[in-house]
């Protein structure tokens, strides 16, 4: 993985462009999702060359792209331009989906032609310390009609994590992620993850028929063991006995800080991450420990 | 106005792209304006070259930048360069100011370099024909933090502009427009313009605390007349005297039919639109009738 990882740069990020099925060199300044936000994406761990999850993706793609009435571009054109920037090796492909050019201000042209995107990122530093979360200021409001899907209008999540910072500084300031509540007051997510929380041995995490995405992790932990779908209350969080962010490129990360609220590693955990282990190639566990616990 | 119009076409409509102060050729593909809709917009008419209500949308854009803390071009060159676009003659010009690119995810860049894109695009067809709108089924969701300010989140709008369609079938689908309610139920604006609604002599237009956009032209009339904002329930409009959409480039417009309910022009909107007419170039009235009626 360390090999493939130096072949990945960030200020080099490898892009391609399409509009339809055709390759195509620029994003012209007229497209919806520029404009708009008017547009869906998906954010995918890569191991080996290959995007082990890429149904699971696709299968949400296609019910934003439902909600949206945008159109698709070729799955199989997709899939393999994806893979190809992988170039063998890990990293992560974002796939970024526009209703492209076109339609008067606000209302989408009749036949729109998609414009997507696709590029490559590195792998987030592996890090074995647990995570330090704090609740954002900024709520996410209530919008049945864009809620679960991974649509491009995300100003939220952009407040929220301004709030959290860098995580360099000490005390609160050593946050890395922060916990989004809806405009109604219960618990939704953090800013780039679902959340779970454990009671006992029961899991839950919160709907996200309001608010909220409906992450690919949570897609596969909710196939795995029982988890009860609810609204979730600040006190349900920290009160948990556990509480777990879960994202499709961090995996399943353990929450160590929450203001004066701190969790020793819980073994319910280590069990969830080695099944997901033998699941998905790229969240394969270390001989050395638990695996790595990654925070972009 | 007729001449200059000729020169615009929307196919080819001229547009400027600038990382700071500095003109660019390309978007780049790790825009956040793209990725996130994590920008602001303006949307000028201009007239003779000029874009007499610059400091009025420069503002709003200055407020709006406070609120995302996102970095401002420097106004002249931005003012110049919207006016050069023009070449002396009428027309729209957007503004559209994205945070550029960087950061990691959602998490904006510390020194955000700001990528913005100056376009011209045609005046909207003038008619004489009052404006037909119905209500919309989308509706705006509750987020203080993001009311008022023109950002680049526009999914509701994009939804909402699709139900009502392109205006050509008849009946309910003769709308031109949509009117939009908070998912609380009250009235909120049309998609792409305020609203104000006329009970006896007495002029009321919705809040824009929770939801909405503070238009310019909206702005401009509360300095001129007596206005209570308020929440508007559906009945405040379906029982109004006068029902009146107004925006930046489309001017003071009458609706003159919603559902069974249809309305004959009103005294009170002529003398309004004399008086935007002697104050705003763009939108002065033709020696031959009350003046255009615009709608895109």
């Amino acid at each position: 993985m360390a090999a493939s990882e130096t072949l990945i740069d960030a200020e080099s990020a490898a892009a391609r462009i399409f509009r339809g099925a055709t390759r195509i060199q620029h994003v012209s300044t007229d497209n919806r999702g520029l404009a708009y936000g008017d547009g869906l994406f998906e954010t995918m761990r890569g191991a080996g060359g290959v995007l082990p999850w890429w149904e699971r993706h696709w299968q949400r793609l296609q019910r934003g792209a439902g909600r949206l009435q945008l159109p698709l571009p070729p799955e199989a054109l997709a899939r393999s331009e994806a893979e190809q920037l992988l170039s063998g090796g890990d990293g992560v492909v974002k796939l970024l989906l526009t209703r492209g050019s076109g339609g008067r201000g606000y209302m989408p042209p009749p036949h729109a032609e998609p414009v997507w995107i696709l590029s490559r990122h590195p792998l987030p530093p592996p890090t074995t310390t647990p995570v330090t979360v704090r609740w954002c200021r900024t709520r996410l409001s209530l919008q049945p009609a864009l809620a679960g899907i991974k649509h491009c209008n995300r100003l939220e999540q952009v407040l929220a994590r301004a709030e959290v910072g860098s995580g360099e500084a000490g005390g609160d300031g050593a946050a890395r992620e922060g916990l989004m509540r809806s405009t109604d007051g219960d618990v939704v997510c953090a800013t780039a993850a679902n959340v779970l929380v454990l009671h006992g041995d029961r899991w839950s995490t919160p709907l996200v028929d309001r608010c909220g995405v409906e992450g690919t992790m949570r897609a596969w932990l909710l196939e795995q063991i029982p988890v009860q779908q609810r609204r979730l209350a600040v006190e349900d969080v920290e009160t948990a006995d556990a509480l777990v962010l879960v994202n499709a490129v961090r995996g399943i990360l353990q929450v160590g800080r929450l203001g004066d609220r701190s969790w020793a590693p819980h073994p319910a955990l280590l069990a969830l991450r080695r099944t997901l282990a033998s699941a998905h190639p790229a969240f394969s566990l270390p001989p050395s420990g638990p695996g790595p616990m990654e925070l972009s």
